[in-house]
């Protein structure tokens, strides 16, 4: 294989997991419909963001994997004959929770999961109150659709995670998110803000001969503390080539389903003329592991 | 000091080493008489680009460190009582090379050095053939204007080097460079190629919280072996902030003096609120001192 139809699926969500779920699939049905074989769903698809505040009770939003979610996605991933990027909050054990991607494969079965290994903690984003650390490293996952290197939001901000999936075989660099606007910050910090993230990714796929997808949630959601306080999602999921070109890129208001076509072959042509990973100085890396060099 | 007025000198060069070096000095001193403190030049500025071909007779081009051009340029700043990054063909040793930059003081001294530590060898830049793998490491070097974390052109693609030099304390990244079209490449091609050289070192400032400053030739050199052939240089120089926000780009076609302003506090208020050194999953990152995880 070297070309792949994928879709983003870059939606809004309310309160009612049942209702988002609903129009989840309703989305991905309609990119099968276009041909689309991966669909590639935002941080934490089946509920608003709620991670906004900390509350214990939002605990009950988690889930198990396999679970309700697998098992509902799963099933029209078999249907559909497309394998499925899910996000979902899982209740490992009591008191044990992640942020967590399950690759739903073709035949409905889970191909892997990835846990989110950084983890923010910054006002709005409370998520080290409910996420624990990602343990299972940064390893990609294969399917019938290539192996997928799959990151989750914080982590698109670290060139090391893009690098250790690209350096496991990754073909491909997926980054489901949930990142938004404080309406008070001014207009051109917000510009700078949204250009910073869609920048710095594009920079992992350059920097690794990959292409990459990022998909993010749209809409206002508020705080439930504060009703007037909360997070504009800004929407603008996209995809590039592995020169990091724009191939598509979505608006900053609309919920959207947006399939393109990805050519891996180019990662082979791209990474001839641009050899990278003959040249890493491996022999003088090594304090990177440090926390910082002082 | 917070603000620091900096300089990209990008200029065209000749065969005539003596007069690169007489306008490299003109163009320092137009940017002192603007106000600039810290002036940075192109990578390999005394010469043309000679990796166009591999000739044992260019080791001639050569020279050491300390020797004429840092006598001359140390001068210069000593005169101006600026800071210069000046980036030599050093000879070490007989048949021992680096691609170096050097740091004069504003008294003239050699603040520091750093050798190119990736190396690249591609059709018209076959660098492997004139210089040895740096062996100095990723050191930033302590200045009268801020710690300078200095890297050299190949450096740039890999974000290994800017997180080292991030991490040991740089206070901004900076990047002599040769880099240029091939004439033969369609327009969309040389679209990627320039742009994803430009993303991909706007995503090193971003991931790092640091301003950063690439300094490029401009002009078409063509190869002593087939004057028809040969690289035109893109210039392009830019410098951006420590949100990847671009400050100032040159032109593409002319030699050029830009004097831009850099604040050093942007990057303690980007870092507070985009604390990405606090979340490196250092504990889960061994792996990257592979060369590749097979």
């Amino acid at each position: 294989m070297t070309m792949l139809k994928v879709a983003l699926i870059q939606q809004r969500c309310g309160d009612n997991r049942d209702e988002n779920l609903i129009k989840t699939a309703q989305m991905i049905r309609q990119a099968a419909a276009s041909g689309a074989e991966l669909m590639v769903l935002q941080e934490l698809h089946t509920s608003t963001y709620f991670c906004q505040v900390e509350s214990p009770t939002l605990f009950d939003l988690a889930e198990s994997i396999p679970g309700t979610s697998t098992d509902t996605l799963g099933k029209l991933a078999a249907e559909l004959g497309v394998v499925i990027v899910a996000s979902l909050f899982e209740r490992r054990a009591a008191g044990l929770y992640h942020n967590t991607a399950v690759v739903l494969e073709k035949d409905g079965s889970i191909a892997g999961i990835y846990r989110k290994m950084h983890i923010p903690d910054d006002p709005g984003f409370y998520e080290k109150f409910y996420f624990t650390l990602g343990d299972l490293g940064f390893n990609p996952i294969k399917t019938s659709v290539g192996t997928l290197g799959i990151l989750v939001c914080w982590d698109q901000w670290y060139p090391e995670a893009a690098r250790m999936m690209a350096l496991a075989g990754a073909d491909l660099l997926i980054y489901p998110t949930a990142i938004g606007w404080d309406r008070l910050d001014t207009a051109e910090e917000q510009l700078r803000q949204h250009d910073a993230w869609f920048t710095v990714q594009r920079g992992h796929a350059i920097a690794n001969g990959l292409p990459l997808l990022a998909v993010n949630r749209v809409g206002f959601e508020c705080s439930t503390e504060q009703p007037d306080v909360g997070i504009q999602f800004w929407g603008g999921s996209f995809a590039v080539g592995a020169q990091g070109e724009v191939l598509t890129k979505a608006s900053h208001e609309n919920e959207e389903v947006i399939v393109v076509e990805i050519d891996y072959a180019r990662s082979e042509q791209v990474r001839r003329i641009w050899p990278f990973l003959r040249d890493r100085r491996i022999d003088a890396y090594s304090e990177i592991l440090k926390r910082f060099r002082d």
